[in-house]
């Protein structure tokens, strides 16, 4: 009888913590982000917290996957709502390099950055960043209705992510929206080639 | 008559102290990165080191700014070698594509990632990326001798920079050298059309 309660209980501690997580991070950096200061954050015990996470790179781990989920869910669905055809170049431009911008890619940056001076922090994330990586291609491929067997599609999805990410760089430290959405126009030029190739393939 | 050999004195020590932070930058982050842990490093006594720089921030500051002017020199140095006309598409995508990786860029990037969360270093660091970047940008279209007065064009420099920076991430934690030489001959015909559009304006 209890066990659904405690199931859901449970689940809740998990995205309390992984919340206080991205929080930490994007405040506080890798530096300040400890389980204990995490348990704190979340209003958990610090014992609840070691039994879902015994270390900060289990944490890590759950949160960055967390976070690669949610936005791919989100960047699905509000695509559903976008126009077919080359009219929907601009849009999933839009979309795309505005990506890695705000404090969930600040928390990743934070973490990206010091896993490259710290072993045991690299040792958990480059995996996770080949499959984020791989992932998030996907979800441009789909949501471009790209063909990806026509030579320069596959490079031209990637340097739309890469940019995004150099995009979201720029933003770190001022507010760099203006300048993006003049890129987002251009950037529509270069998709539009592309856009809507890959024939009938549904775009999710 | 000790005058000259006194300055040369002081700009090597200078000198030593910014190339100690880049190392130290890279290997220990901004929160390691002390002008005691510094002066250390660079075998200079703490006094002389704070004689130039007294807070790390002025450090920070002479250090971008000569990275900086560093690598402007020596790509429009390099930039000296190439064909001109359309075949100098490529080597300077490759070139601009390549400019950040390496320890450089990884100090450049703990300093920026730091600034997110410090709002002593933000106060340095914002104005003086404002100033790299417009520098970056003019030597971008000085390689490709482009015509910024078209539509689209400065947009594409740009897109090109915040590329080569989404690269710069993209290689922190493992060397995605040889994706980015692929992506390196698909953007050399995203700047073949703007390339010597600027006319008879000397390409440095």
């Amino acid at each position: 009888m209890a066990r659904e309660p405690r199931q859901e209980r449970s689940r809740t501690t998990r995205r309390r913590l992984i919340d206080a997580t991205v929080e930490c991070l994007a405040e506080l950096g890798w530096t300040g982000t400890t389980v204990g200061v995490v348990a704190e954050r979340a209003g958990v015990s610090r014992g609840a917290a070691q039994h879902h996470f015994p270390t900060r790179e289990d944490l890590v781990v759950a949160t960055v996957e967390f976070l690669t989920e949610e936005q791919i869910t989100e960047v699905r669905r509000r695509a559903e709502t976008l126009p077919q055809g080359r009219g929907r170049a601009e849009p999933v431009a839009r979309m795309l390099l505005n990506l890695y911008t705000g404090a969930k890619f600040r928390a990743a940056l934070h973490l990206w950055v010091a896993a490259s001076t710290d072993d045991a922090l690299r040792a958990v994330l480059a995996p996770l960043e080949a499959k984020v990586g791989r992932e998030s291609h996907r979800v441009a491929v789909d949501l471009l209705g790209a063909d990806e067997s026509r030579p320069g599609v596959r490079e031209t999805v990637q340097a739309t992510l890469d940019l995004a990410r150099g995009l979201g760089l720029a933003d770190l430290l001022s507010d760099d929206s203006k300048r993006r959405q003049r890129l987002v126009r251009q950037w529509a030029k270069v998709l539009e080639p592309i856009v809507g190739e890959g024939g009938d393939r549904p775009v999710p």
